[in-house]
């Protein structure tokens, strides 16, 4: 909550709260806040918690951006903690046929042996300016959409260019509220971060899909790296002390993380093409995915190996989009959202000042209705999913950044923006091991869904094509293509739009295929979502007039804060008690007779004995979270770390459009937990003495 | 070949068969010939073998039809050979979860042991009768399509009652040619069928999906069954004696079985509909199943138990369409059928009294762009991919029952004629188990991909979730219904429509709903595939006039004769031996750490010692099948059985549309395998010698 709000009533605002949550709970433990605008006034109205600024700024500088998710400080020598799953990627680009450490797990017994992991940068966020006026005045009345776009995409690159060369902070303007507010972040980015200790992903993933969104749950999710400067250790001045004891049941904690994307704020035509159209067609490509490698996986335990890190994401992505989807078809949930709409109409229609937003929801209503007629073309073309191999991801990175680097910096496709250039290519000459049977199974089935998609006869399909099938086709460009070498790849990058040209690699050739309508398409989506932007600009105001300022935007990928208790819930007239033990675990392999995936890695099997099997494993929390949260740290009043997110319930899964408290909940690991493990399954006292932060 | 072209000369029919066949071998084994129009020339030209009367006489009435595919009588007291596969959804049906017989295998040590399979019917075809002109006399000029087909059902239903009435044999008047022919075939039915042996799954299926449809195999994909007539075994005049060697390399055998459905003789525009339409559509769902059960079958051995034949069968029809579609889109191949095409018009357009068909082409087109457009919603309705439980298929069945039978028999929809009347009530009635967990999730899921095809907003959708979400709808549906149980079903299909309105069963009741909108897209699309029948009369008539008779028409699940030689074939430069043995199968399991599926079954691990490993265990023939044809005995000149077929090689997977010589092949199952394994894996010692001929 902001300070110039301080004053008002905290009565009042408990009303007005009460009234904005009314189908949920009294005052729900809702929302993934701002730290430029956190929930003071709630956590002391309902928790007597005092939300202190330094409080909150250490918890804000000890948090980690993981890639797309989150993770922590947890020592002073920059040991970072995530989940398994975060650790992934790195995980399987570390591994090989011979070492397989996804699988298998790791821990380095000393520094020396801790791994690098090639493309691996993390983030920490430094401060939050507020830029919405400036990035609103580059925006004229008169203009059309496009040049709305091409204005505020301009003046954005500006700010962000000039915060990078005054700060050399990494610099990212964040559009908050469906595009109300406008706030600049600034990181501080690690790019050496080391790998130090994986467990099996059996235990980490433990029950496999069958037990992914589910509780109780027993899964030690956990995968700890460190970062480094100068070839050193980092020393950071902040990071979470580990609780002794974890969270007790009812206990108030936070979670600080960065949750990916939420639809809460929409409108009820957004949901209902979110319903409609989007999912089922995400859906849709999942579940091929999912088909095709599994089938592949299947042929071999290399084969396996090699398509692991995709296969679980598909799988994870798949049961949760199922999840959403099913929320949206359930009367129950949407009719909420439709009469939360309604109200809200209904309040700006007896405002005369707020006349012009009147129109907001049915500008939404036909922009989104091109969006969708766009949408086929806009996924297969410029989202690729009718190029699926990481080849061409590649190639088209090379070939736009030659010909938009040519361009003033405010003119260019977001992604190649002056401030964002030192992690693009990071990420782009980062090693990794490419596969060409993998790569061009999935490049054969993808063009076979881009003739599909878009029809065989379509002049591009067949000039995709060019007169060969679509496994001829993918084999030619993938092995033709020289782009797996990070060294091709950087020399291309660097000669430029020559060079490329006379390198002539067929994945690049494929992509200049088809960029001129992959441009022409983003353009268009881009335009109409300008037009959806500024709407919600308008819808986000007359919000604010209406019900005050206690309101968090959705989901951005960037750093909230969100708050709750450790709480268990009733399921089917069953309580689930909020915290499962390692005792837990062990019985669950047994009722599965040790079967996949409820088989446990062997040294789980040996040092049963040694285990205290009272320890908590996972405990549940009514935290607001969203995929994205992944690794984000679970802390107590205290600010000490007493566990690590790692899933939400099955009832969770709906949060995407609306929190709910009577069930859904956000799983974590037990702090405790982590350190009986590491100290009496992997024999890892040094790392575990380390979070404890007992001297070595 | 038809007696009356005997007399022409032999070398201008070569050359004739030489331009049919000319992309492929000079004369290629190509051909699912009928038993009333085998290929006898062809056989004497190539493999000088004479075809008699006697000898084909013997394989046809040896021949069985089992479900959709085919098995052989190999003992005169009646044992039935076929497929593991095949005999699937009977181990599924008879298994508990304390006897799990799909996956343990089954060995009836005595005859009282043999166990009778619910459900489960064969036929034997007993003789064949050309009703072409009857048919056709019932069609008149100035009909409209649908006044057409009704005519045609009306006199269809009116010559297969006749001849059961006649005969007392099962009689189907057989649409052979696209419509351009109608024979009549009448089968003796044995309803009593038991168990009698199957392997453990994992021999049957060894290799799983990644070896499905592909060679090198090594699988025992067998299951051994009898006919019971009065409680007693059916002593059978004609059974195939078992060969003591199995097939030698290049030699001639011959194929006797039911292949499913061939595409060969569809125009063009019907291709590209399957190209573009139906097969993706098609995968779509498949993808989408395989997904849902395997998510479920991971949850507990139970459920994977309960799902298995399902899961079996959804994998194996993706893996097989993947192919057809794979090769649809093959540049190389379409365009060979693209210029049949063309070469056929061409040759219609130079003959003056042909001019009538030159329309015929278009008129397909035109008929098939409607059919596409009713696609979505006949799949969803009339298919029931919207519905996807047995419990709707017997809440439908129960309710046309009751409605088509207060009409004659003429007007009746076609699986509701007289003729069929005694197979309908024995599938019925017989008893399944019904899961009610399993029942929801596919209704759920088929719920949802109703919403997501029709429209969530679609009136029809609306009225069917009737305000709930396709979970909460599903799982009222499914727990309110009683059809379930085999008394209620006969109940109600006894007691008629009063009954079944005063009983308000909810799947029923769900079934009634959606009925009239099914049955108006399946009237519509009958009337399409009407005009396309009389479309393809015209051009299977000009087809004869211009090139002949010889030509076999398109797979209708109907038997069929195939021939071809024991041959290996080159793949990616290697050669591939004809046949492989015991050995191999071990060789595998050792090169995949006997990781599933390549695991081997505990019998085989510990009497691997007694098995001569130099025994023949799979082999492949250039003979001409599909899908249907699984089951089917490979014989000799002799007609002794060498084989059985149990599936085609990748490169065979063309076949719906193309026959391909080059390396697209037919995979059996080697006569001395099934002995040596008998013998000496199970100890089934007398099944072995019963199957030898060898006296008890």
């Amino acid at each position: 909550m902001s300070p110039r709000n301080r004053s008002c009533c905290s009565a009042l605002k408990l009303i007005l709260l009460m009234l904005l949550v009314s189908t949920t709970a009294l005052i729900a433990d809702e929302g993934m806040w701002l730290y430029n605008h956190p929930p003071r006034e709630l956590l002391r109205e309902k928790y007597n918690f005092d939300l202190t600024a330094p409080w909150l700024e250490h918890l804000q500088l000890s948090s980690v951006r993981f890639g797309g998710a989150s993770a922590e400080f947890v020592s002073e020598d920059g040991l970072i903690l995530s989940n398994h799953h975060v650790g992934s990627r790195s995980l399987q680009r570390l591994s090989t046929k011979e070492h397989n450490y996804l699988r298998d797990g790791f821990y380095a017994r000393t520094r020396g042996e801790e791994k690098r992991c090639p493309g691996q940068e993390v983030t920490v966020l430094m401060n939050i300016e507020d830029v919405t006026a400036r990035v609103n005045s580059a925006v004229t009345p008169g203009m059309s959409d496009e040049q709305a776009f091409k204005a505020r995409r301009a003046v954005m690159a500006e700010i962000e260019k000039e915060s990078l060369d005054k700060t050399g902070l990494q610099s990212d303007v964040v559009t908050l509220y469906q595009g109300a507010e406008y706030h600049l972040y600034r990181y501080k980015k690690y790019t050496d971060v080391r790998l130090v200790f994986a467990p099996e992903e059996q235990i980490a993933f433990y029950g496999g899909d069958p037990d992914n969104f589910e509780y109780p749950r027993y899964d030690l999710d956990i995968c700890i790296f460190r970062a480094y400067e100068n070839g050193k250790p980092a020393r950071v001045g902040n990071y979470l002390k580990w609780s002794a004891n974890g969270p007790k049941e009812n206990e108030l904690i936070f979670v600080s993380g960065n949750p990916g994307r939420t639809d809460r704020l929409r409108t009820v035509a957004e949901l209902e093409y979110l319903r409609d159209v989007s999912y089922p067609k995400l859906l849709e490509r999942l579940n091929r995915l999912e088909v095709l490698l599994g089938a592949y996986s299947a042929r071999s335990q290399e084969n396996a190996r090699r398509a692991r890190n995709d296969l679980f994401g598909v799988r994870n992505s798949r049961k949760a989009r199922d999840g959403a989807l099913a929320g949206l078809l359930t009367p129950r949930l949407f009719d909420r959202l439709v009469e939360t709409e309604r109200q809200l109409r209904s309040a700006v229609a007896t405002r005369p000042e707020l006349a012009g937003t009147q129109g907001a929801w049915d500008r939404i209503a036909q922009a989104q209705s091109v969006i969708a007629q766009q949408r086929a073309q806009y996924d297969m073309l410029e989202r690729a999913s009718g190029f699926n191999t990481t080849l061409f991801t590649y190639a088209r990175e090379i070939l736009r950044s030659a010909e938009e680097r040519t361009k003033p910096n405010g003119q260019r496709l977001e992604e190649y923006r002056e401030s964002a250039r030192a992690s693009f290519e990071f990420r782009l000459f980062a090693e990794q091991p490419i596969y060409t049977d993998l790569e061009t199974l999935k490049l054969a089935d993808s063009l076979t869904f881009l003739a599909e998609t878009m029809g065989y006869n379509h002049p591009l399909v067949q000039k995709v094509l060019a007169g060969q099938s679509p496994q001829a086709r993918a084999s030619a460009a993938v092995r033709g293509s020289k782009l797996a070498s990070s060294a091709t790849r950087r020399s291309l990058y660097e000669g430029g739009e020559t060079t490329i040209r006379e390198a002539a690699d067929p994945m690049i050739e494929l992509a200049r295929l088809v960029d001129p309508d992959a441009r022409v398409v983003r353009s268009r989506v881009e335009s109409e979502e300008e037009a959806i932007r500024q709407a919600h600009g308008q819808i986000g105001k007359a919000r604010y007039a209406i019900e005050g300022p206690n309101h968090y935007p959705d989901a951005t990928s960037t750093l909230r804060l969100a708050f709750g208790a450790c709480r268990g819930y009733e399921q089917e007239g069953q309580a689930i008690p909020y915290e499962t033990t390692l005792a837990g675990l062990y019985e669950r392999a047994a009722e599965h007779h040790d079967q996949p995936p409820f088989d446990l890695p062997p040294p789980w099997l040996a040092k049963r004995k040694r285990l205290d099997l009272r320890v908590p494993f996972n405990f549940v929390s009514t935290a607001d979270i969203i995929g994205g949260n992944s690794g984000s740290p679970v802390v107590n009043r205290a600010g000490e770390l007493v566990g690590l997110i790692f899933d939400g319930n099955i009832q969770s899964l709906v949060a995407d459009f609306l929190y709910t408290e009577d069930q859904a909940r956000a799983v974590a690991v037990h702090s405790s937990a982590i350190i009986e493990a590491l100290r009496k399954v992997y024999d890892a006292g040094p790392l575990a003495d380390e979070l404890i932060g007992k001297s070595r």
